[in-house]
């Protein structure tokens, strides 16, 4: 028996592959390496993965591979003899194997803490050509020209982790207050917050292109042609005519009808190709149409689900939505992306005490979250990027968050004289992101909510104040990206909201299934958006919101 | 003092609204109504929710109140006085109550469990016009006429708590299994999948109308505009010149030279606005063209994230996406949306057999979490649409699935005569959805994996068999919805992989990406789908899938 046969005979029996299973009979890296040594060493595992470093030792009678499956930061060691697979092919960096042995303890004094020797390599997967990913490290803005690669990267990965954490920390803190997940739409018809560009959702290229194509392969009849279709139908109807003035028998007539309707029919074919045209369709004015779009009207992504999540919170109670969202704006900063992801609670009988609340609890229960499972992958963050990230995940978990009214806000931003602002501070001004830092970096050196904005740098939709000047809004702001959190209790009452609209020179028409909630059994309710790669970016300290979502979408790129 | 004012007062004092906040001090009917009355009664408790009936009692003295609050399909009966508040205030259908009260067992032998006698009527939110949704149950085809106000309903709001537990299901089995969650992008530039129509993401129209409205306001140049200020530029150009000739000083020189620049500058602007076109680009054949696109080419929404999710399963192992996909199919099947969620696993190092292990894994871990988790719901699912949920799901939950291969399926299928398939069977054939039904619920009566499919029905990237006629693909087949998921191993090896790809007409160079997956640490790897939707009709019996997502989107519909 040639190597290879006793070795697939071999692999057979092994761990790997009884009944044709693998993943299954596999040891995660992480159970491994996360545990007492003594729990491991001794068992016989099979381990999967991809050589992060691997070097030759003894003469190139052994190896040492660092071996990362992805379970954690943290690589196993694994040491394969020349007996037992060529070594030359197992050390490339980026090389993949399926190998089987048993983990034994390291010599005393040495690092690692646990090691895999290894006596059956059951797959290997080479690096055929030079691996594009070099050993020293890349840019992360270099990394994004690689995106089917970079996940292979410690920084990348460890990036994956922690938003999983993240996801599953949104879904757990939700579900333990009692809240229902809602998958509101990504495709709209109705552009209700009026905010910001949006993309347009449409068939009418493709359906152009279509058309194109078939008129080219079969052109278009002339006017001539119809007229002469249009000319068999008057013959077949007057011999139709004369069959019946002279009493033919019905056999004759029926014919002839059924000749006359052949003819009818054909002119309608003649017509409706007449009237296709290549491009997209417009009417009289130049203007699009989109009766034949997929939807018959335009239909644009979604910038929030709010509004549609409305519809739920005033059905049963406590709801979310966590899903992508987009804005088409042309935006090259480090904190915008065109696609993003989104967590929207909505209360019934919330009010923006409640909502404050609840947006404090999540933020800290988050952080909390990432200090118990997160430790490694946090570790690196702190090592790597911002040697400040696990202090601030502490003390966002365990102090209280500062709260001020808008008003107080101002006041404390104009009392400033140590720092210039570039932006002037006065009452009725949006906050700008230099203030929002300072105050949650420089005057409070935690969380601040600040609520009660004024009316007219906020959303429609947001309660107005017996002060008749601010509405219940509230933002959360954090130290290292400002604002994280933006809500408001809702304005629940009909009149007030129908004014409010027209005050912003919107359509009422538009909204009347969001003021049929407060026409039929309204409840004061409230909610908040959080971006969740801010998030991400906050629990970090990375500086650029690329980098925290696996396929950033920005202008002119959407790679893969 | 006034009656509303003591009440106020009273309410200041009252459970509800200390420091503001309501929801926090509120009781979740389902927390009353699951537990034992032992527990519950005598408490004082604060309930918010929806007056599904009302009815005036005792000459009107007093009101019983069925509310509801989202938590659970059961009403909490709510009594309440005359002199606590107007009761025509309070029963009509859909009116909003926050009250307050002291819960109290029902008198003996009466149905109701628990019942709240009022004391404190916190909010009322009336129904100020005739409410749109009649008592009478208004078909689930009538309630798609009312998106905003269907979870009102007792099927719509059952539906989005089973859909609720289902997500969280997913994430549990995946999260325990040490799965990580990963966001793929619903913006696309590569349509990878040749699978179907796809919407097309463009900002081409609102730029398009922009520049026409800008036109329209300040009208282009014309040529003779452009002629005229090429003069201008010409004249300034002489004046430069003549200066440089004659010595004239430097002040003077650099004063023509910048009104020459000027002069220049003008002509550019002018330019360019004579260029500007309304309508979408085109290049001299009239094809489409999208360099002033958002992403300077055209981009689509995703049909399927498995692609992109395989560079995450060849870096970290075992990963699965859980989003919304799009298909633009003029579809009008009760089985077919336009916008749908789906679930996709991929694993690293998994053959089919871990596939399908995994597959079966997840739709059982699924069907006993509704058991655990959705009692009440499932028991109305039960009663209303279908008798033989609750038995569907314990028989999937302990249930071993089939599994036979494609051929041994086509065999079954072509021995069967009790019954003459609308769609002849032969070997080759893409089961129809009749030969999948059969299978699954008649000859085997329980769910069916079928393996192994001819490789001309299937994707490129399923792995070729050492048969060479078929491919590593499987479908589970599943009672009521046929097909719920369909997934495979994909192809590891480069060459064959290139090979499948040129047969299938496909360009390689779009394909690069995925191919250097396999260029570089190839590892085996399978993966599967599970259309959400279709597990959610799965489970409760229902018929339609638009009444199984919260906005349904097909073709001419996308409410809100």
């Amino acid at each position: 028996m040639e190597v290879a046969e006793v070795a697939t005979k071999m692999a057979a029996t092994s761990l790997g592959n009884p009944e044709g299973r693998v993943l299954r009979h596999m040891t995660k890296i992480n159970k491994i390496l996360e545990d007492d040594v003594a729990n491991w060493a001794g068992r016989r595992v099979l381990v999967g993965g991809w050589v992060k470093t691997g070097r030759e030792q003894g003469k190139g009678s052994f190896a040492f591979l660092e071996v990362n499956d992805g379970s954690c930061l943290a690589n196993l060691q694994v040491i394969c003899d020349a007996a037992t697979h060529p070594l030359a092919e197992l050390v490339p960096t980026g090389t993949s194997v399926l190998v089987e042995g048993e983990l034994k303890p390291p010599p005393e004094g040495v690092k690692q803490r646990i090691e895999l020797k290894v006596d059956r390599v059951l797959e290997v997967g080479p690096v055929g050509e030079k691996y594009p990913l070099p050993k020293t490290r890349l840019t992360l803005e270099n990394l994004r020209d690689f995106m089917h690669l970079r996940a292979r990267t410690n920084t990348i990965s460890a990036v994956a982790r922690i938003r999983d954490e993240l996801a599953h920390a949104t879904h757990a803190f939700f579900r333990q207050n009692g809240f229902r997940y809602i998958h509101t739409p990504i495709l709209t018809t109705s552009d209700c917050e009026g905010a910001g560009e949006m993309f347009q959702a449409t068939v009418l290229f493709s359906q152009a292109e279509k058309i194109a194509k078939e008129l080219k392969e079969n052109p278009p009849p002339s006017e001539s042609d119809i007229e002469a279709a249009k000319l068999v139908v008057k013959e077949k109807g007057d011999i139709v005519a004369q069959l019946k003035s002279t009493k033919a028998s019905k056999a004759e007539i029926t014919g002839a009808v059924s000749e006359l309707n052949r003819a009818k029919e054909s002119v309608s074919r003649l017509e409706e190709r007449y009237k296709l045209k290549p491009g997209i369709p417009t009417n009289p004015d130049g203007q699009f149409v989109f009766d034949s779009d997929f939807f018959k009207k335009p239909a644009f992504l979604t910038v929030s689900g709010q509004l549609q999540v409305e519809t739920y919170a005033c059905a049963i109670g406590s709801v979310y939505t966590f899903g992508p969202t987009f804005r088409a704006e042309n935006s090259h900063t480090s904190r915008h992306l065109a696609e993003f992801w989104m967590v929207e609670p909505e209360m019934a009988f919330a009010t923006l005490e409640d909502d404050m609340d609840y947006a404090e609890e999540y933020v800290k229960f988050m952080c909390q979250w990432l200090l118990d499972n997160s430790k490694g992958d946090m570790e690196f963050m702190v090592k790597n990027y911002d040697k400040t990230a696990i202090e601030r995940l502490k003390l966002v978990a365990s102090t209280p968050f500062a709260r001020v009214s808008y008003t107080e806000a101002v006041e404390i931003l104009m009392g400033v004289t140590e720092k210039k602002f570039e932006n002037k501070v006065e009452w009725g001004i949006d906050l700008a992101s230099e203030h929002e830092r300072y105050l949650t970096e420089v005057i409070f050196k935690k969380p601040v909510i600040v609520y009660n904005y004024p009316k007219g740098i906020k959303a429609f939709y947001m309660r107005l104040n017996d002060d008749q000047k601010t509405v219940a809004a509230m933002d959360v702001l954090v130290p290292k990206v400002g604002e994280l959190i933006g809500g408001s209790q809702r304005e629940e009452r009909i009149d007030i909201l129908k004014q409010r609209i027209l005050d912003q020179d919107l359509p009422l028409e538009i909204y009347e299934w969001y003021l049929d909630l407060r026409r039929y059994g309204s409840v004061k309710h409230s909610g908040f958006g959080l971006g969740f790669e801010r998030m991400i970016l906050f629990a970090t300290g990375l500086d650029n919101i690329r980098d925290v979502i696996p396929f950033p979408r920005y202008p002119g790129r959407a790679d893969l």
